[in-house]
């Protein structure tokens, strides 16, 4: 079996040392030797972390994919091109391909699942969400048989980073921020990660497979972490919740449409996901029979995302010695993916209000207008004005936004100083 | 697709009820509709909790599972006999198993693995170690790329609700394990629990996969939980421990061999298994390059485990479609199973003594003759006697057990009050 490898990265170099490590134990798995056909880099010069024999070494990655001797040929390029038309080329020529690649699948899966569909390979891509974490063959095959309602995870380590640093030394948003880019948990741009877009990305994926139906990037609601104040994660604290970037996937209580979505939100600290520390990922699903399973570990990282290329290429390897290829994208289900508005859960409100009787009167009112039920208040005077916190029963976010609309239009409301949404509650 | 199933028991009739709730999503998932073909029960006459179509039913096992139109047989009655003599006879009639039995694959896989591999048939059994929780397909596919060094399971529900109750409560192991019979978590005779002996099975099962190397329930070292007593559980509590029943799947440091053994140990407070509370089952893996996972989730009940059953069953019927079939039993790196005695860990031992001085250089004394090293001694007067807490660094259990045997025989030592392994640390 000869496996050609595209981009010899943080990731890349790693699958290129385990392949030449765990040679014999590979071989005794497959049931013949995995031999590394070629390595397509950018540039030839530059020095590398791994023992690659440089005559494996190429530019030119697109004759690469389509030799006739390579049968597997793995992705860990990133990004949208040349990752697309290398891949596509691949499939063409009759090559099984791993992929690593999150922004391809999210944005265009269509296009690369469809070619894989069309020319009958395998297509597989377990490190694309959650690194390290078998998550992927878990939803698609173990999972198969069981109807899935709801997807939490926490798969962007670097903001989880930042939110546990917030949360346990009471340091504000930028100064986690610093020391997550002095540790490497983040880049020097940090955009991606802090403002969701890796875990938009994620959560389209971790979406079709949970639902058997088709989301890309561009469905999915995103908002990131720039804006949580220390103030924030220390009121929630206090509220016995713990403040996570969460990918939420799920479905409508009528079953037939579903909800995308990544944004910060509060947990109760006695929910399994409250304990992910630090840069670790896991990924909470609750299914009809099944219950609520969890999955935890690294999300990031050359060897453990490399660890998941291994385990895809063992797989892809077999199918292709029995003739045969492993289950393709499934979206009979062709659900329609309903606009945040829709989506119905529980939000914790704080309002600074002028602290004169009638001020929780007029307040309330206003969430009655808009059908937000209110489940706790609590209120605090601070001389001439009084900080109002609310938790609300579920509601709609259309209705959510309504109210908070509405109380802002409020004299007595000086300022909403947050909103957030609380999830992994069993009544939420 | 034709489906018999033998036993209509708990986890049987709720196989029955997915099988009829879901035929159009089964169906989508595995291309052709699942059709129930019969269901082997001991009587035909009793009530049962499913809406199986009498004319289903039969008590002759024997002709259903080669029954020329039966596809797949699922096999839930459990124990060795008659389930090993059914899943025999179906194999050699070309039919697929889908099974949950843990005895049967802890205590004699050979047979049944050596006749699924000689008929080229599938054999899948996700249902029979940790329910619900998708942990076997991981460790046999996902992970087939990297090398596990540890599992550390909490595989049985029943022992780890009554460890907890002792842990949150203060409750006795006796007031704990009824109060887990009258919530229907333990059984009347709870021996199969309490004694380790359903968690030895899952570890053979568990090692087997992960160390690709043949282990059976015979190989496993057992401890159960009667013994733990509410004072060792306040006292692991009072140094940030918690008590739980592992079942731990270890390869030596050399590589060379494997331990598996079942015990109660205690692991701080900080471990992520540490808040894995009342009948849940988690499963943490420590492998070369993924690092730390875990899997968590349901580990017994009908509809978790019809949720493991179910999606074997797709995965068997996709892979009879394709005329193909799933992995085989891996047992090619042939490790030896190393006895209790060279398993090192770290041990948290608690002493009775008299109250005098140099009490402490002999028992130090004691552990130095037998090699093992001493991280941390607590000394609590207590009149006339006093108590001494030690942990230790990693020993062997051989050295251990000597240094134990040795304490004995000083007559400053009044009782050895407590032995209790300690896991899931750095350093052990």
């Amino acid at each position: 079996m000869k496996v050609a490898l595209l981009g010899c990265g943080v990731v890349g170099s790693q699958v290129v040392r385990l392949l030449q490590e765990q040679a014999d134990d590979l071989a005794a798995r497959v049931g013949a030797p995995l031999e590394l056909a070629g390595v397509a880099v950018r540039r030839l010069g530059r020095k590398r972390d791994s023992d690659v024999d440089p005559a494996l070494l190429t530019t030119d990655a697109e004759s690469l994919v389509t030799r006739e001797d390579v049968d597997i040929v793995v992705e860990v390029i990133g990004g949208i091109e040349p990752a697309r038309s290398l891949i596509l080329s691949a499939i063409s020529a009759g090559k099984s391909i791993v992929t690593a690649n999150k922004a391809l699948l999210a944005e265009d899966g269509a296009t690369v699942h469809g070619s894989a569909k069309k020319h009958g390979g395998d297509l597989y891509y377990e490190a694309s969400v959650a690194g390290a974490i078998p998550l992927l063959r878990p939803l698609r095959e173990s999972m198969a048989g069981d109807r899935v309602h709801r997807v939490l995870g926490i798969v962007n380590g670097t903001t989880n980073y930042i939110l546990d640093k917030m949360d346990s030394t009471g340091a504000s948003f930028s100064d986690a921020l610093e020391e997550a880019q002095a540790l490497g948990y983040a880049e020097a741009d940090p955009t991606a990660d802090v403002e969701g877009f890796d875990a938009a990305a994620k959560a389209a994926i971790l979406a079709g497979l949970a639902f058997h139906t088709r989301v890309t990037a561009a469905d999915v609601h995103r908002e990131g972490i720039t804006e949580i104040t220390a103030t924030d994660v220390s009121s929630a604290k206090a509220m016995g919740y713990v403040i996570k970037l969460l990918a939420i996937c799920a479905r409508s209580d009528d079953g037939r449409s579903v909800g995308v979505r990544v944004h910060p939100a509060m947990i109760p600290r006695t929910h399994p996901l409250a304990g992910v520390r630090e840069a670790y990922n896991a990924v909470f699903v609750e299914a009809e029979s099944a219950g609520q399973l969890m999955f935890y570990g690294k999300g990031a990282g050359g060897a453990p995302t490399a660890s998941a290329v291994l385990g895809d290429i063992v797989a892809v390897a077999r199918n292709r010695i029995a003739g045969t290829h492993g289950p393709q994208e499934s979206t009979y289900a062709d659900l329609v993916v309903h606009p945040m508005g829709e989506t119905v859960t529980r939000y914790h409100v704080s309002l600074d209000v002028a602290d004169k009787p009638g001020v929780l009167a007029t307040v309330a009112e206003m969430f009655a207008k808009h059908d937000v039920s209110i489940q706790i208040v609590r209120q605090e005077g601070r001389g001439d004005d009084a900080q109002l916190v609310l938790v609300t029963h579920r509601a709609s976010d259309a209705a959510l936004s309504a109210t908070i609309a509405g109380l802002r239009e409020l004299d007595i409301v000086r300022d909403v100083t947050s909103v957030m949404r609380v999830e992994g509650e069993e009544s939420s």
